[in-house]
C-alpha cells in the first residue's frame, strides 16, 4: 500500500498478522474464507443503489446489504490487498454520495424519526457505522477528490441529520442511542472530524450526564452487567458498544475505556454471554425470538473484544467453537490464536450466576443455574425475578425455562412477530404478542383467577420487581434458587423455589419446583407448563373434548383451546404426565389431590391471521388460599426414531408428596421404587447459609441449616 | 493368527486391506473408529444375558445389543487382531449357550411364533444371523470344546426351532422369510453344516418354487425391483438379502448369484435407493416412519454390495457421503477406496424413475421425479399409482409428496406408531394408524364424499392398482407424470397429472398439479394439502371458528378439527395460501370459483391417548360431477429467524386459470406479472410421445405433440 492506512480499527501490523491466516483452517482463516466467498458473490451482482421500499422490501434489504458489503469489502481490501474490493466499496460509496441527498425522507410510521434510506433512523445509524468502517479501510485508495465527494454527499449530510435535525434523539440513554453515538463517532474518526468523536463520547452537552457513550454505559446496565430488556436486545446494543469501545481504546487511549466504571464493558459482555443456553441460543427473555444466538454478528464482535481485553478461558473458547468464526479484526485474531493453541477438549459449562437488576442492583435478578449430567450434557434453568423490561417486558415474574439435551424443555413462547417478513404486518409486532405472548398464562408460571400479573399494566409492572430469596449455584450435586413476588396479583404473594438435584437414582439431574401461593382469600391458581412433543402417558383419567372451546375470554386464555381435562384422582396423590421431545423422554409429576384438575391446552384459538404457533401446554388448576405446587421434572431415556431405538421410556420417580409448607419452610418427598428424597427448603425471609431451620408437619420435625437440604433414604 | 480364519464374509487378504485403514480418515477408517468406540463402550458394561421382558423392555433391548456386539466384536477381532474382542464375543456366546435352553418360549402375542429370547421369532432370526457372523470371525480363536458347547447349546437348538418346530414359517415368500433363510444358511456356513445352506437357498422342498432364497428373490420384487410394501420394509429385508447373497457369492460361486434372474439383486437395491429424498430419508410410502433413511444398517450393507458388484457412480458416492460410513467388509472397502479417489464435487441428483409394480410390472407404478434448481438443490416429487401394499397399504393412490430445500413440503403423515416405545401400546401400531394415517384424507389426494378410497377395504384395494398414463423424466426443464385410478370411489374416475417446470420467471421449479375427477353424478371432492409451518397470507376471507368441531365422523375426518373456513371469492378466481416452512416460503394457488371453499384443518381430534401428532392441513372443497383441480406450488424466498433475514416473502404467480378439461386434454394458465405459461396436458388414453393433440375450449384451439406442452408468452 502506497499510503498509510487510516482504518479506524486496524493497524498495519494487525493486517499483516491476519493476512497470514488466509488459506489456513484456523478460526480466522475460516472466517476470511467465508467473508471472501460471501463478499465475492455479492460483488458479482453489480452495484445497485435503489430508492425506497417497504420494510422487508427490496430497497430496504438492498441498502442493508450495501452497507454490510462496503464494510466487508473494506476489510478484505486491507487483508488481501486486492484492489477489486477497494474499487467496489469506493464505487458504491460514490454512488450513494451521488444519490443520498436526492432521496426524500421516508414518512414517519412510529416514534422513530425517518431517514432518507430507511423508515427508521436506527437503520440509518447502522448504515453510517458500517460504511464509515469500510470507508476508513479504503480511504487511502481513494483520490482526495473522491474522498471529498463522499464526505460532502453522504457523510456530512448524515452527521447533520443525526446531530442537528434529530439532535433530540441523538445521545439519549437507550440501547438505540448507542448505535447513534457509535456511528457518529466512528464517522468522525474516518473523516478526521474529532468534534463528532467528542460529542459522541461525552454527549451533546459534553457533561457525561444526559447523553453520550460514557453516560450510556454508566446507566444502561445493572451492576451485574445485565441489561433489563434481556439478551435479545442486549446483543443488538453490544455491537456498536464494542465497536465504539474498541475505537476509543485505539484513538483516545487516555480514557482507559476497558477499565472505565469498574470494567463495565467486560462485565456487561460477560453477563450477556452468561445467559446463553449450552447450544449458544439466548433464552427468549422479554420480547425475543427463539433462535437468536451467539452467532449473531454483535456477539462475535463482543466475544473477540472480551477475549482480547479481558481474558480467555474454556467457556470463552467453547463459545468460539459454537460460533466457528471470529471477528475479522485484531481482537478476533487474538481469539483465533488462543483457540488454535488450545489442546484441551472443550465441554464448557458456564458457572451458575445470579444477575442483579436495576441501577443499584437492588431491583430483583435473573438466575441462570447450570449443572452437568454425567455424560457432560449441561442442564440449564432460567428464572426471572427481576424487572419487567419496559415496553418489551413479559408479565412472567417467577417464570422459568429449562434446557437440556440440546433443547428447551420448559419452553418460552418467544415473541409474536416475524421480523422482516413483510406480509406479516411488515415484520412488526403482531397483536397476538400482547394478547398472548406477553401474558402470564403463556409462561411457565402461575396465573391467578385467569388474569395476568399486574393486570397487564406496563407502568405498574415497571414499578415493581421480584425479591431474591436465596441463590446457591456452586455445588455439583444440588443447586437452588428462590424468590418472592408480592402482590403482582392483588392480595396474593408468590414464592418459587427451584432445585436441580443430581442423584444416583436418576440418569440426569431432576428439577424440583416448589411454587408457593399465599393469600387470605380463595383463588383459582393455574400452574402452567409449556412443553413440546408428544404425550406418552399419564397416570390419571381425562376426557378429550369432542368440540373445542377456549379456556377463557381474556389475558391470553382466549388463545388457548381446552383440548382435554381430568380430575387428578389416583392412589399416589401425584399427577404424572410424560412426553417425548426429540431424543428424550420427560416426566412431570406434581403432588395433587382429587380436587386438582389438569387441562391440556393448545395455542391458536381466536387467531384470525394464523399469527400464533400451535403449541401444546398444560395447566394444573387448584382452588385454594395458601397452597404449594410441589413438582418434579425428570429427564430420562433415549429415543431415536430413525434407528428405532428406545430405552427407559418410563422414569424413576413414582410420586411427589407435599409434606407441608409454612412461613418457615416447605418439605416434600420425591419417591422412587428404591429411594425417597426428602427436600427441605427455607421460606424464612432473610435466610442465610447459616440459618437454622426447623419445621414440624404432622408431628414430624425437619431440621436443616441454610437455604435447603436434600436427604436420601432407602 | 495361528489358525486359518473361517469367517463367512472375510478372506485373509480383505482383512489385511481393511486393517490398513485403521487410524485414517477414509470412510473405512472412520467406520472402524466408530465401531471400535461403540464396541469398547459396550464391552465395558460387562456381560449380561438376561431372561424375558416386554418388547422395548430391558431384556429385549439387551438381547438385541448382545447380538449386535457379538457381530461387531467378531469383525474387530479380525481387523485389529486384539484378543479382547474374541474373548468378549466368545464369553457372550458361551453364556448364551449355557442359558438358551433354560429359557422358556415366550407367550404368543400375534401371528408371529414366539422365540425363547424374543416375542417374535423374527427377532430370533436376526439374532442368529448376527451371532453366526460374529462366531465365524472368532471360531479359530475358540477351542474345539468351546465350539462344540456353542453349537450344542445355542446354534443347533435355534436351527431346529426354525427349520423343524416352525418349519411352516421358515422359507415362505415374504420379507420376514429372507431373515429366516439368511440366518439359517449363514449359521450353516459358520458351523460347517452345508445341509442348512442348501435348504435355505432352495427351500425345504428343494424345488426353488415354494420357498428358499432363490424363489424369494424371484417373486418378491417387481421387474423394476420395487418392493410393494415400500422402502421402509424394503430396507428391512435388504440386509439379510445382501448378507446372504454375499455369502452365496463366496461359498457357492457356481450360482453366479449377482447375475441371477436378470441381476435382480442389483436391480432391487437400486430401486430402493432411487426412492430416497435428496437428504437420504425414505419417503414414507405405506406404513412407515418419517425418519428412516439410507443410514440404516441394511442400506449401508446394500450400498457397499452394490458398489462392489454392480458399479459406482456419483449417485452412489453421494449416498456414501450422506452415510459417512461403510460396511466393514470387503464390499465396504471397495466403496471406501472409490470414495477416497473421487475428486469431483458430489452434488448428486438421482435420475427420475418410474418403478413398475407387480410380478409382471403391470400393476401400476411409483414415480420419482427429480429436478435441480439453479443452486443445485434437488426438488423431488413422489406419486403413488401402484399397488395397495397389503396390510401396510395406505389408501392414497394418486397421492403425492414433494421435497425441496432439505424438507418434505407436501407431506406424508407417516404411520401411527412409536416403534419400541413401550408405553405407547408396546411400540405396536396404534388404532389411529387405521383410523387416520392410512385414510385418503390424511394424504395429498382427493377424498370423495368424505370417504376413503375403496371404502378402506384392504382386500378390495389389493385387487386394484393405478393405471400409468405417461411418464417423462429426462428433460432438465419440464418433467411430468400422469396416471388414472378408476372406480376407487364408486362411479368416480380420477386422473392426476403433475409437471415440474423450470422457468426464468421462478427462482425454483414450480409444481403444476392437474387433478381431474370424472363422474356422472354430483360429488363432494376434497382436495387435501398437507403442509407444515405457519400460514403467512391468503387472498380470500375466511372465518376462524370460535369453537372447534371435527370435519366429519369417519374415514379420518373425525380426527381433523375444522379450524377456519371460507368461500373463495375474489377477482383472480384463484385461491392463494402462502406459508413459511423452515427457511422457505411456499405459495399454493388453485383455480377456484366462488362456490369453492377452503377449510383449514388440524389433526388431533378424537384422540383419547394423544396418539396423533398435531399437524395443519387444508382442504379445497368443491361439489361437481366432472372437474379439474388446477394448482401450482411455488417455492420462493428465504427466511432465517436467527439472523432476521427475509427475502421474497411473496411469490411470482398471481393466478391459475383453468381453461378447460375433457377426454382429450386439459389446459391451464399460470400467470405472473410478466409472463403467462400455458400448460397443456394430454388426457388421451394410450398417448405416446408422438401423439398429436388438439383441444378447443371457448373457441380457442390448443395443439401440441406428445404428453404435454408448456408455452410462455409475455
Amino acid at each position: 500500500m502506497s499510503q498509510a492506512i487510516k482504518a479506524v480499527l486496524f493497524e498495519e501490523s494487525e493486517v499483516a498478522s491476519i493476512a497470514k491466516e488466509l488459506g489456513t483452517d484456523s478460526l480466522m482463516g475460516k472466517s476470511l474464507a467465508k467473508l471472501i466467498a460471501d463478499t465475492d458473490a455479492f460483488i458479482a451482482l453489480g452495484i445497485d443503489v435503489p430508492g425506497h421500499s417497504e420494510a422487508g422490501g427490496y430497497a430496504h434489504n438492498r441498502h442493508k446489504q450495501n452497507y454490510q458489503y462496503i464494510n466487508q469489502a473494506g476489510r478484505l481490501f486491507l487483508v488481501t490487498g486486492q484492489e477489486k474490493y477497494a474499487k467496489y466499496a469506493g464505487d458504491l460509496l460514490l454512488a450513494y454520495a451521488d444519490k443520498y441527498l436526492k432521496l426524500d425522507f421516508h414518512k414517519q410510521l412510529n416514534t422513530n424519526p425517518p431517514g432518507r434510506l430507511f423508515h427508521q433512523i436506527l437503520n440509518e445509524h447502522v448504515f453510517l457505522l458500517n460504511i464509515s468502517l469500510g470507508y476508513s479501510c479504503i480511504r487511502h485508495y481513494l483520490s482526495a477528490e473522491q474522498q471529498q465527494t463522499i464526505v460532502d454527499g453522504l457523510f456530512q449530510p448524515m452527521l447533520d441529520m443525526f446531530t442537528e435535525k434529530y439532535d433530540f434523539d441523538f445521545d439519549r440513554i437507550h440501547n438505540h442511542g448507542i448505535w447513534a453515538v457509535a456511528a457518529v463517532a466512528i464517522c468522525g474518526l474516518a473523516i478526521d472530524k474529532p468534534e463528532y468523536v467528542e460529542m459522541s463520547i461525552h454527549g451533546l452537552k459534553g457533561d457525561d450526564i444526559e447523553g453520550g457513550f460514557l453516560a450510556q454505559i454508566s446507566k444502561l446496565f445493572a451492576p451485574s452487567g445485565y441489561y433489563m430488556e434481556g439478551p435479545y436486545y442486549h446483543r443488538y446494543a453490544i455491537r456498536p458498544l464494542c465497536l465504539f469501545a474498541e475505537a476509543i481504546h485505539r484513538h483516545r487511549p487516555e480514557l482507559d475505556i476497558f477499565n472505565f466504571n469498574g470494567q463495565v464493558i467486560g462485565k456487561t459482555i460477560k453477563a450477556m454471554l452468561a445467559t446463553a443456553y449450552p447450544n449458544g441460543v439466548f433464552p427468549a427473555l422479554n420480547d425475543a425470538s427463539l433462535t437468536m444466538d451467539i452467532c449473531d454478528a454483535g456477539v462475535i464482535v463482543a466475544l473477540g473484544l472480551y477475549a482480547k481485553h479481558y481474558g480467555i478461558d474454556d467457556d470463552i473458547l467453547g463459545m468460539a467453537k459454537i460460533q466457528d468464526t471470529v471477528w475479522v479484526n485484531g481482537c478476533g485474531q487474538a481469539l483465533s490464536e488462543a483457540y488454535a493453541s488450545n489442546n484441551a477438549e472443550l465441554n464448557p459449562c458456564w458457572p451458575s450466576v445470579e444477575l442483579n437488576e436495576g441501577p443499584n442492583g437492588d431491583r430483583g435478578a435473573q438466575a441462570f443455574i447450570r449443572m452437568q449430567s454425567d455424560n457432560g450434557d449441561v442442564n440449564q434453568l432460567v428464572m426471572n425475578y427481576g424487572q419487567h423490561g419496559m415496553g418489551h417486558g413479559h408479565f412472567d415474574t417467577l417464570g422459568i425455562s429449562f434446557f437440556n439435551n440440546g433443547q428447551e424443555v420448559l419452553r418460552e413462547y418467544g415473541f409474536g412477530r416475524w421480523v422482516n417478513v413483510e406480509p406479516k404486518f411488515g415484520g412488526r409486532y403482531l397483536d397476538e404478542n400482547k394478547s398472548y405472548a406477553r401474558q402470564t398464562i403463556a409462561h411457565n408460571a402461575v396465573a391467578v383467577d385467569q388474569k395476568c400479573q399486574n393486570n397487564f399494566d406496563v407502568k405498574l409492572a415497571d414499578s415493581r420487581h421480584g425479591e431474591p430469596h436465596f441463590f446457591s449455584g456452586d455445588d455439583a450435586n444440588v443447586q437452588g434458587v428462590s424468590a418472592f413476588c408480592r402482590d403482582f396479583y392483588e392480595g396474593v404473594d408468590q414464592q418459587r423455589s427451584l432445585l436441580l438435584i443430581k442423584h444416583e437414582a436418576f440418569a440426569k439431574p431432576i428439577l424440583v419446583d416448589l411454587f408457593r401461593l399465599i393469600s387470605d382469600e380463595q383463588h383459582q391458581y393455574d400452574y402452567a407448563v409449556q412443553y413440546a412433543g408428544q404425550i406418552v402417558r399419564t397416570n390419571f383419567d381425562y376426557q378429550t373434548h369432542k368440540e373445542l372451546d377456549t379456556l377463557g375470554d381474556n389475558f391470553g386464555y382466549q388463545h388457548l383451546w381446552n383440548v382435554a381435562q381430568g380430575k387428578v384422582a389416583n392412589e399416589s396423590n401425584t399427577s404424572l404426565v410424560s412426553w417425548l421431545q426429540g431424543n428424550s423422554y420427560y416426566t412431570w409429576l406434581s403432588a395433587s389431590s382429587s380436587d386438582d384438575e389438569i387441562i391440556f391446552t393448545r395455542s391458536g384459538a381466536n387467531d384470525p391471521s394464523f399469527n400464533l404457533r400451535s403449541e401444546p401446554g398444560m395447566v394444573l388448576r387448584r382452588h385454594a388460599k395458601d397452597t404449594l405446587f410441589a413438582s418434579v421434572l425428570e429427564t430420562h431415556g433415549y429415543f431415536n426414531e430413525a434407528i428405532e431405538a428406545s430405552t427407559e421410556a418410563r422414569g424413576q420417580v413414582t410420586a411427589v408428596n407435599a409434606i407441608g409448607t409454612n412461613e418457615q419452610g416447605s418439605v416434600i418427598e420425591v419417591v422412587t421404587a428404591e429411594t425417597t428424597l426428602t427436600v427441605m427448603v427455607s421460606n424464612q425471609v432473610g435466610v442465610t447459609a447459616d440459618t437454622e431451620n426447623s419445621v414440624t408437619f404432622n408431628n414430624q420435625t425437619f431440621q436443616w441449616q441454610g437455604y435447603f437440604a436434600v436427604e436420601a433414604r432407602g
